[in-house]
């Protein structure tokens, strides 16, 4: 056994080892990823007008730097450690980084974040920074900076970390296993946010082994979500110039392109696209009415299926997961600029303040 | 049994209901609370120059709300909900608060939250708001703001969920029996900050009850840690105007006087009071070193763990579990603020940006 001095009890790998490519030399870098809540929601399939329906959530925001990314770089990460690589690097703004950044500090690597100018709004890389990546930004887009990590990566012997790395998507698999557990079986839906198209394909390539190795009997019906301004596979087609406050699912042309296709018609499942407006009402409802807090990007998976009820793609009686992939604290902004709260004081009387109480309606 | 439609298979109060003041007829109201990673450092003991050092964090940020809150939330929403209360209110400006309004949704029931005027930032508020709970600010302090809420609470039949509570505490004390189980013993010594006391309270009231119960053999020595300009249990009496950047502690006269001063007494520990710039250097060290981000106040009992280092009150050889009580995207801003990033834009190229990777001392 290697020294597992990076590890932790409650690891990803350590608890799905046998389904994954690690051995016994492979130095486990944890930091307690995985193992997140599976909440049933009862309050919204009677405010949807689908009482039958049981509706569940995935909260992978609970992972260790908000979001799902930690389960596939665990592995990145682990295997990068085991092969030698001292560096890690990749191009991105959000949770790729942070979680980068994280796992790279926990493993005493650099770990190194390059950005394309212009769209790098600092507060979003409050994460990486403060693990202690070093940022840089570049004269160009963001294929660009994708293209020079790749190329930065390939001659000087750091491991790029971005979806192209294959153990990123083996890492997150085990949230399918996760579900199943949970549930005692596989959902008959995954409703899931789709960007780049690793975590569909990721879901969709969990519950498949999990079929082979008798954890599920039936495989999901796989429905991918995308942003309306920035739905490469309800196109058809790549988009140029992607556009949505849905950040973490801004993307134009997906990584995983043929896998995510493969999830999809394989299970007789489909892509659709939802609209910002659409997005962000599901987003409110979630925090409202059940008291769960996802980012903007997370609720295009709950707004996805609103609409497949109301279409009647989804039935009113399935068993449906909706996968929340990042933590609400991600991006607080978008929440407030929509909300309407009044901070004018009152005075400090029992009067007053029940007076206020009151429904604004009275 | 009563409707369970609020709960959640992994519920906090599921897993140590035999320990709970709740019975049959208690309906749980659980977002998939508790069960918080258990994270062992090995890069901290030897930068502290204590290589021989047990040292774990626990992870008290990765809760649904991202904070130990939701441990004695879930227990008070569940008790108010038996009692047929239809609202509750608090008078909170953070963690309580943003806990109180999710809690509350999930039950379908009304959250109020009064602050007093002047110091309410809109950004710490961004949960309570969108969980949907009625912000309302008086003019007056905190103080009066708590009097009131009890005011208004004992006469219109409404349930205060401030730390008055008494199954606030209640849930919390399970946070105890987590470490315990995840250690397989409880440690020798407990770091926890101090604000309000409670939670200090409830570790050691759950340590003692372990006891009893035969869970843990020993009990932590306590060890509660303030910030310097909010320390009463140093001064040995109430702080008329505390101030440190660690606004979750920030607090000078704790609801909870009498147990917390049992808890450090009757373990043979202490409290002792850290700086603000010996808070934010433990708060970077956490990130930058192990990938952990937490709230800046939670990092108050890391800082504490290194002041005690350093002065032999905590032995270089102990089995030491810090508690991380928040979520570091609780308040990015404090960490930006102190980090810093060279924004310039530098060619797309492969020898300028390795020229940029090279470390600043080069």
């Amino acid at each position: 056994m290697p020294d597992q001095k990076f590890s932790c009890k409650q690891s990803l790998i350590a608890r799905y080892r046998q389904y994954l490519p690690v051995d016994d030399s492979t130095p486990i870098v944890s930091l307690g990823e995985g193992n997140t809540p599976l909440v049933r929601s009862f309050n919204l399939p009677h405010l949807l007008g689908a009482p039958h329906l049981q509706l569940y959530f995935k909260l992978e925001g609970l992972n260790p730097t908000g979001s799902f990314k930690d389960r596939g770089m665990t592995m990145a990460i682990s295997k990068a450690l085991q092969a030698g690589s001292e560096a890690v690097i990749c191009a991105s703004t959000g949770n790729t980084s942070a979680s980068a950044a994280a796992f790279a500090a926990r493993a005493g690597m650099s770990c190194f974040v390059v950005l394309p100018a212009g769209k790098v709004a600092l507060g979003k890389l409050s994460q990486a920074v403060l693990y202690g990546a070093r940022v840089m930004v570049i004269e160009g887009n963001f294929d660009q900076a994708l293209q020079l990590v790749k190329q930065v990566a390939t001659n000087n012997g750091l491991t790029i970390v971005n979806s192209i790395n294959p153990y990123r998507l083996e890492g997150q698999k085990t949230a399918a296993f996760e579900v199943t557990e949970q549930l005692g079986e596989a959902p008959d839906y995954l409703c899931i946010p789709v960007g780049n198209a690793g975590n569909i394909s990721a879901y969709y390539r969990g519950f498949k082994e999990g079929y082979q190795h008798k954890l599920n009997t039936v495989i999901p019906v796989m429905c991918g979500f995308q942003a309306a301004g920035a739905a490469p596979f309800v196109c058809g087609q790549p988009v140029e110039k992607p556009e949505t406050l849905a950040t973490a699912i801004r993307i134009g042309n997906p990584a995983s392109w043929h896998e995510a296709i493969k999830a999809t018609s394989e299970s007789g499942g489909f892509f659709d696209a939802v609209t910002d407006d659409e997005i962000l009402a599901a987003y409110k409802m979630l925090a409202a009415q059940e008291g769960i807090f996802c980012e903007p990007s997370s609720a295009a998976s709950f707004a996805g299926l609103i609409k497949s009820l109301q279409t009647k793609r989804i039935p009113h009686t399935a068993k449906v997961v909706c996968v929340l992939t990042g933590n609400g604290l991600k991006d607080p902004d978008t929440g407030l600029a929509a909300a309407n709260v009044d901070l004018t004081p009152i005075a400090a009387t029992e009067s007053a303040l029940l007076n206020a109480m009151l429904p604004p309606s009275f």
